[in-house]
């Protein structure tokens, strides 16, 4: 089997589709559109309407954007009709050429993780859900990796985290090391370590790691320190970061580095500046905010390479 | 609503079976007795067998033991169908009178985590899993574990990884901290923290840590700057650790701490000791094997007090 690493087959799509943007697919169910929204509370319509909602979002950005980012946790909420959900809509998410990233943030050791790691990566005609990339926790350190490590030769990407964008990052991840480092700089290292071996024809590494929006200064010193890892960057949007505050996660070539918002995108319907689409049109919302946000992402990484460009 | 806090369910529990054992439900395919194993590959198929096992253990132990601790990876990897199994192997569990501790180790942020905590923690008639506790991940720090708090006051647990038992817990979990702590003694002090306002009458919270049986120097440690916090020691059996690994995480009274086993537990008609049963009575193996890890951790305990005691 030799499939294209995941570095390789994510630089391509961001390429071809000249957006960073990854779409979040959260499906609050409060936040559904009218047209989408369950009659009852019973579990499986519910898992039913939001099988419907990120269906028309899936239809209305696949020609826009490269990836998408189910967060597993709400269609676990749901059940077995919710899971069932899920690996429809990673099946579609796929026929319409987009990459899936599944944000789970599994972290357990062993035979555990082997689990975790089949379901997964492995091939929906196998009975598992085949998503491309996924998010992991690093706490349990380098073996509790290594079974979804394993998968990464055939074309599948590891996120492991490093620093989150919430402010109670700072407790554990943020920490002063005896050895002038943070927490989160050694997950960094250990992440390094762990990708060293999947760098792709890209130059980037199958396994990379996630660093919120909210901290862009800690973003800028992982750019530096691990230059071959693609980093995840969420936060972006309804957690209050902009396009400024993701820039630091780029390589000079504005490459490297994917950033995903969810609520923004999703529920962008609700925005007064969407608001001449009116609620009907809400798939369109959507499209128009991933656009939108593409947009101002390249502006502030074409203003900060004029920034540091020589004079005259 | 005022239902009894957990930390007391558990005390009350674990004295009535005179045990801090927790079953760990662990269910390798592979391993499975003869009798128990699926017909095909088919998911469905797998999971029915999963759920015949699941419910012959716990008929064999549930007058034996107080809690288990379902492994949520082996359902998860089973997709919709495993869902359904973990389900309906929570319900028999709890009709059994036994305490359920979920073993998912999940750990998100805001409305991701209320999600999970939705799940986890909900109430089987609306639709959830209805665990008495959860294992959870402490990187993203304090305001990820908010949303699992919430719960507590309902009379859930939560037992947030410390330091865990594999080699590869050294990364992260050791690192010596410029203030001359680790990274796991500071996840010690933010459980210890979310915890404070839920200590029972028993003397302990409701919110735990996890240290694995494998660290016993580290788990002394533990249990003497937090009194306060009942121990999940995970490492038993199959992962080398013994009764005297795991004594220091109890207290003098022989308190505060219960004590997982998995594969040496539901496995046991595969150890020669158990041969005389043989294959078609496993389940009575697991059963005979529950009493022996009970009695081993209550003679190291016991010798333990005795070389405490003073002399005459």
């Amino acid at each position: 089997m030799s499939e294209t690493l995941f570095s390789d087959r994510l630089a391509a799509a961001v390429s071809r589709r000249a957006s960073a943007v990854v779409v979040g697919l959260d499906p609050h169910v409060g936040l559904l559109p009218p047209a989408c929204r369950p009659a009852s509370d019973d579990r499986a319509e519910v898992a039913a309407a939001v099988e419907r909602f990120c269906s028309e979002v899936l239809e209305a950005i696949a020609d826009v954007v490269a990836i998408v980012k189910p967060q597993v946790a709400f269609f676990e909420r749901l059940g077995p009709p919710g899971w069932s959900t899920l690996e429809r809509v990673v099946a579609r998410a796929r026929e319409h050429g987009l990459l899936v990233l599944a944000d789970a943030k599994r972290g357990d050791i062993g035979s555990t993780a082997e689990a975790y790691a089949d379901y997964f990566f492995g091939a929906p005609e196998k009975g598992f859900l085949g998503a491309d990339a996924l998010t992991l926790s690093p706490y349990l350190g380098p073996d509790s990796l290594a079974p979804f490590l394993a998968h990464v030769p055939r074309g599948k990407g590891l996120f492991v985290l490093a620093k989150t964008s919430n402010p109670g990052s700072r407790t554990l991840q943020d920490l002063a090391t005896a050895d002038g480092g943070t927490v989160w700089s050694h997950a960094g290292r250990m992440i390094e370590s762990l990708g060293e071996s999947s760098v792709g024809e890209c130059g980037y590494s199958s396994v990379g790691l996630v660093v919120g929006a909210t901290g862009p200064a800690e973003a800028a010193k992982l750019r530096a320190s691990f230059p071959r890892l693609p980093f995840l960057v969420p936060g972006y949007g309804a957690q209050g970061a902009g396009a400024d505050e993701v820039a630091p996660a780029f390589d000079a070539a504005g490459g490297g580095a994917i950033v995903n918002a969810s609520r923004s995108l999703l529920f962008a319907y609700r925005a007064e500046r969407h608001a001449d689409l009116g609620p009907g049109r809400w798939a369109e919302a959507c499209r128009r905010e991933c656009l939108a946000m593409r947009d101002a992402i390249r502006r502030a990484l074409g203003s900060r390479s004029e920034a540091a460009a020589p004079a005259g």
